[in-house]
């Protein structure tokens, strides 16, 4: 495919393309999550996990192994692996010591229904399960890949990524931050996992792509990261609770800082315009043929309303 | 060394060969966990692993993996990260939702010194962190024993291994298991790990050793890991919480199933005694030459006072 086609994806071609490699991640993450845990365990982690959210992380791992040429088995287990990373990370943020949030994808939250012990539980037993679904015994996934692919997740979601971030988020509360510090939380908190999505999409390649590859999809993972992020704050100013299936309005309410209060809300839009320019940019730096899915969940990130 | 040499270790000769093998372990941890970590996450990582507890976990790694002829860099690395799986299950099991315990190690818990959602985010953080460990860049170790230790971890420590355990735990208070429910609990909430050290210390080895060489390590392991929670429900009874290092006598408090309150404070003894036999049994199925370290571990883990 041609640049020039990759540019014009619409939503109804991106919808085709994803709608494959949806199944897919729903199917096995229903065949891997929860399957003989003891007591409720099992259940609190299948609710946290199956049936909801976007799933917009392992569609940047297809794309990204897609546009890499990797390999599909890989990939299938990267993305469950980055969805249960996310998905643990919700259960413990809505935890009452944390956000205190009753409300998540417009269901109840893991605590409000299995209890706060059972929550911090399917949260951490979730996170294990993502390491283990990146090492399969056999060799459906080359031990080689298996070492990388835990490698980058272990990274994007610990201190110095998305654990992190999430520290520096709950220091910064009642705070004045400028917008260096504000983009560092969210370089580590949202950002670490998104660009994690990214790299870990193209460490299901050979690593026989051009050099120029590795370091213009990690720019690109990390522009949609920050992208994903300032959307996101412009969402809880202007959209309600019922579109986005959970509490609107919920960072002025705790006085958090966001791009909205600290730029405006067209500030903020034109900063998430700009970060779009500079993801599509690293796609052109990417000398990758391929690009299209990459190019419209981008485009999809910003443009989202939910 | 011969058979008859290994089972002579005394108390002196274990901590001869533990000495350096925690000195080690010691320093890496103070090298690797928390650093550069954001806000007072580093801090609180530091506080949960550092300078506390028995190290019993990387001293059963050490000595499988010495058993087998394994990797001394791998098995540092094997050492250290089973012991933030340890360290992070005990800053959770503390938190308030939990056992709600404000002393370990003779300090006050994390949670008291870093508050709840401090607390949360430093175990998260730790155990990702334990598997960046496994998974070092650069050639220190083969990408094929990083995917099994990855593998074997990730199993001890989620839904069917350490967490399971925890959820079975916390759904027994008050009910009458028996002997059998009681022991499947155990063997996931502390056997699990236990068992998995072992493990991951002979998965440091080059696995030319004898085909009977891994299940016997695994029966060991899952010997001693029993035979450790039957020996700590003994000392929650008569040992005080002062030589414990936290709160003695809190099965009994929160009525919880324990070996004790089953088989009564002698059935308990003789119950930790046929394990540590079982343990050693299977050492000598073993086929392997230098089991010493292994031999006086087990019989340490059930003459312990602490």
């Amino acid at each position: 495919m041609s640049r020039a086609d990759a540019l014009r994806w619409d939503a109804a071609r991106l919808s085709a393309w994803s709608e494959p490699h949806l199944a897919r991640v729903e199917a096995a993450l229903s065949k891997w999550v929860g399957v003989d845990a003891p007591a409720q365990l099992g259940d609190a982690m299948r609710y946290a996990v199956l049936d909801g959210g976007k799933r917009l992380r392992p569609l940047l791992v297809f794309a990204a192994s897609e546009a890499v040429g990797g390999r599909p088995e890989a990939a299938l287990r990267a993305a469950c692996a980055v969805e249960l990373i996310h998905a643990y990370s919700l259960v413990h943020d809505d935890l009452p010591c944390m956000d205190n949030d009753v409300l998540r994808r417009g269901k109840p939250t893991v605590h409000v229904k299995f209890g706060e012990a059972g929550a911090l539980l399917a949260g951490d037993a979730l996170q294990a399960l993502a390491f283990e679904l990146l090492t399969p015994a056999g060799d459906e996934v080359a031990p080689a890949v298996q070492a990388r692919l835990c490698r980058l997740l272990a990274g994007a979601a610990g201190s110095q990524g998305m654990a992190g971030g999430q520290a520096i988020d709950l220091a910064s509360v009642g705070l004045a931050l400028d917008e260096a510090q504000l983009r560092e939380m969210h370089r580590l908190k949202t950002g670490a996992l998104l660009q994690g999505s990214v790299e870990m999409g193209a460490a299901c390649g050979d690593e026989s792509t051009s050099p120029a590859t590795p370091a213009a999809l990690r720019d690109y993972g990390a522009a949609v990261g920050l992208a994903f992020q300032v959307v996101d704050d412009i969402l809880d100013v202007v959209a309600d609770s019922e579109t986005l299936g959970k509490t609107a309005g919920k960072d002025a309410a705790s006085d958090k800082p966001t791009y909205v209060s600290l730029l405006g809300l067209e500030g903020a839009r034109a900063q998430a315009r700009e970060l779009l320019a500079q993801a599509l940019a690293a796609l052109d730096r990417s000398m990758l043929a391929d690009t299209g899915a990459l190019r419209a969940l981008a485009c999809m990130v910003v443009d989202r309303d939910r």
